[in-house]
């Protein structure tokens, strides 16, 4: 296999698959839409995951676990909810095989092991989980559950992309359960702010915080939020999206709560998630074309040291110098290898770490330790700088906080040299074709427009962001009267 | 619901279902044979799969994901292992659900999105992994691969307990390749040796390491390894295993490798795993008749403080000394909980954290303050002691520790008194039905005589223990000669 990367330039969507590949972030599968997260991309996700999962803790939530399993009449139970996701569910039908009677060693599904009802793999778990609660919820004093779920869920999808959109994707789903429409409100924006926070702090990706429209909203929301990213090529990707359900839920799974007054009443709920597409967000918005530049905070391996020598005398003098870096480093807990395989040269060492992007290369050889100095390489920039070797650890430490800072800086740069305010049709359509990115324009507020802008120019509005401001405008397309800009973008 | 346990005596397979549902760690579901794990259960596991997860890493393992999904195709390449999970398989047949036509709101599955190669939902890995590792080894360069998978599986049970036997469960599966036979060996009892250290250490629960006989291999494996644990019906569980796979999934899956003198030769396999059924296993190797008791290690909660006040003035002042407590007990990384909700009194407090098992209670009073001291209350013992306030933490801390120990010494004498020696047939079967447990017995070697004592007293031989002492016998059915013993008992 060719160590090449494709460049942005000549083809990104190959630019962006030969990043993964070649990465080693993830693998085809042998099963249609699904894919392989290799031990390098998994160690990546389960960075990812343990921030994340730290936040929804430091904010009160616990994890539990729901059935993979939803029985089919219970997956009908919200309509809208069930409408949106009914044409791309996996199916089990049977549970069990037998022989192939026509030819051995084949298996066939056993026609007699058919089930009385079909059971749907999960996309989404809101059924299955307001069906349980409505077991767990009597009084107020049950109130609020603030539960989240790690999990597996499958979305038939009919065109997948590695990460972006696969058949099968790992996510965290949170699920809670109010006894009032403002707690669940407070709950949406809170979960809003703490994804905002990860993809800005931890994947060094900005993010716009807005809410959906009618049209992009989830099936069976009252109101989507969601945080919106832009890649390099101008496209945007929603990021994570947090959901206000209102009381459509509880209707449906007739879970009530009895108040401070005994009163009944219908229970307010949220859910939120975001999935391993958020590892297709990070490897579009950072890297280049010698390879995946990760954020040293959630990298999973932050620094790797490369020894320089000619023979096993030279070899022995680095190894005494890099135990105590390594020493040093691990005390910090710093993610760091040393590679003193003899398997390959220096130079592909270098490149293999670039493709992989390992946001800090040490190299060390015998001229450097007579020097008392070492050259460390950063990935974001490529720069090269000699320092001394006495510092070398609080240099390396001071060197990761800066790179995750400047990734962010500059990711962000981009995004605000990104949004263009667009006035009419002409100048929208232009924009789009020829810099693409958000457009902030006047919207009529029409599901129709919306629906025309869109089989127009493939651009949709991607939220409408919080704490807009207010101006009086024309519709970009009809002329109409409009209050605020929407974002428009292209998008993932 | 009543609070009430069913006694042991009364009714032990009530008395397990009483501690799981009543303890909060699962729930049934809407799904038949599936449960949910509750918060409180899913903190025992989260605690579990931590442990483990660093006890794997420290040996070299790292984590990947594989798909929920096995081609029927690929699930049928390695014979034994398919005859093995065929009859237990959930399949996916179809990828869509269209509006019912006769039903208006009600789905059925669409007749037109029928899959062309049936999906079957993973019972275990092994297959669509060594399809993957087809991909990955070409040299002896590319090995070993130490990967471990956390997961979710399918097995179609029709009769199912919580935890111990479910439709679904949360597991790990270890998938390591090797250019040896040698070295896949020495994994397989490592990770043997893995699973037995954290089953003693953390979960305080003995285990007898052993080799399965033929007839109670993992389809598809040359050799299973297990641990075994005794609950305190004298019924066996096994918890955990690790198998030796030879070439059996190489030789199916076509993975070859070529060694330093380009000589092309199959890999060698191995696979291990544990799964929420420890919890079941954890649960009734401890538990009492009023509740649950965890070992601190991995209880979700250790310590819980309950203040006794009649007045808000009261409060304040248990509350000031409770806050410094609780922030000793944090530095110490110790869990700790404090219950001053006004919701319930005291004593309803106490038999709800027993239920749940909290390894340690405090219970703290105006009384007390005033003659600086605390009431320290263990789970296991049941003892109450009076203890000075002013080194409540480090009391705290030793404990813990010496209630663990204590937790595992007292299994571990239970599990002595209950390894008998049979040595003829009316003594086993007696042994069998007046006491339990282990029964130490001679055995001709052959599956007709392993499977006639099965059928005749519902005992299985669990194990032959690992440096199992040799002597010269003859077998308590059979009266043919044998040279060890084997363990036999009735199991999980
Ligand atoms: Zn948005
Ligand atoms: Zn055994």
């Amino acid at each position: 296999m060719s160590k090449e990367i494709t460049s942005r330039q000549v083809d990104y969507s190959q630019w962006y698959n030969d990043l993964i590949i070649k990465g080693e972030l993830a693998d085809y599968s042998a099963v249609r839409g699904c894919m392989v997260i290799k031990p390098y991309g998994f160690g990546l996700w389960e960075n990812m995951r343990d921030a994340l999962d730290k936040m929804f803790k430091d904010t009160g939530h616990v994890n539990a676990y729901f059935p993979l399993f939803v029985p089919k009449s219970l997956f009908e139970a919200e309509e809208k909810n069930a409408e949106g996701f009914a044409k791309e569910c996996a199916i089990v039908t049977h549970y069990r095989l037998k022989n192939d009677p026509e030819n051995k060693g084949k298996l066939i599904v056993d026609p007699e092991a058919k089930l009385e009802e079909e059971l749907v793999v999960r996309p989404t778990s809101e059924a299955i989980i307001w069906n349980t609660y409505k077991g767990w919820i009597q009084s107020y004093r049950d109130l609020p559950i603030l539960v989240n779920q790690w999990a597996n869920v499958v979305r038939w999808e009919m065109r997948t992309r590695l990460f972006l959109r696969t058949a099968e994707f790992l996510w965290q789903e949170g699920h809670t359960a109010h006894a009032t429409k403002e707690e669940a409100l407070e709950e949406t924006l809170k979960m809003l702010d703490v994804y905002a926070e990860f993809a800005e702090k931890y994947m060094a990706v900005p993010v716009i915080k807005g809410v959906k429209t009618a049209s992009e909203r989830f099936a069976g929301a009252e109101d989507t939020y969601c945080i919106e990213a832009l890649m390099q090529d101008g496209k945007a990707l929603q990021a994570g999206t947090s959901h206000f359900l209102g009381q459509n839920f509880a209707k449906a799974f007739d879970v009530k709560y009895s108040d401070k007054n005994n009163q009944l009443d219908y229970v307010w709920a949220t859910s939120w998630g975001v999935s391993t597409r958020l590892i297709g967000a990070l490897v579009m918005a950072h890297s280049d074309d010698d390879g995946l530049i990760l954020p040293p905070k959630i990298a999973p391996l932050q620094v790797v040291i490369v020894p320089i020598y000619k023979n096993e005398e030279q070899k022995s003098l680095i190894d005494a110098k890099v135990n105590h870096i390594l020493h040093g480093l691990k005390t910090k807990n710093i993610r760091v290898k040393y590679d003193d395989s003899d398997n390959n040269r220096p130079g592909w060492k270098f490149a293999e770490y670039e493709k992989k992007g390992v946001p800090v290369r040490l190299a060390l050889g015998v001229r450097d330790l007579e020097n008392n100095v070492i050259e460390i390489a950063r990935r974001d920039t490529k720069e090269k700088q000699t320092y001394s070797l006495d510092n070398a650890v609080a240099t390396i430490e001071a060197l990761l906080e800066n790179i995750q800072q400047h990734m962010f800086d500059k990711a962000l740069a981009f995004r605000e040299q990104n949004i263009s305010n667009a006035d009419n049709w002409d100048e929208f359509v232009r924009l789009l074709d020829e810099k693409a990115g958000f457009i902030a324009a006047h919207w009529d507020g029409t599901a129709e427009t919306e629906e025309k802008i869109k089989e127009l120019t493939k651009a949709t509005i991607r939220c409408i962001p919080l704490n807009n401001p207010q101006e009086d405008g024309k519709c970009v397309l009809t002329g109409n009267p409009s209050k605020e800009r929407v974002l428009f973008a292209r998008a993932y």
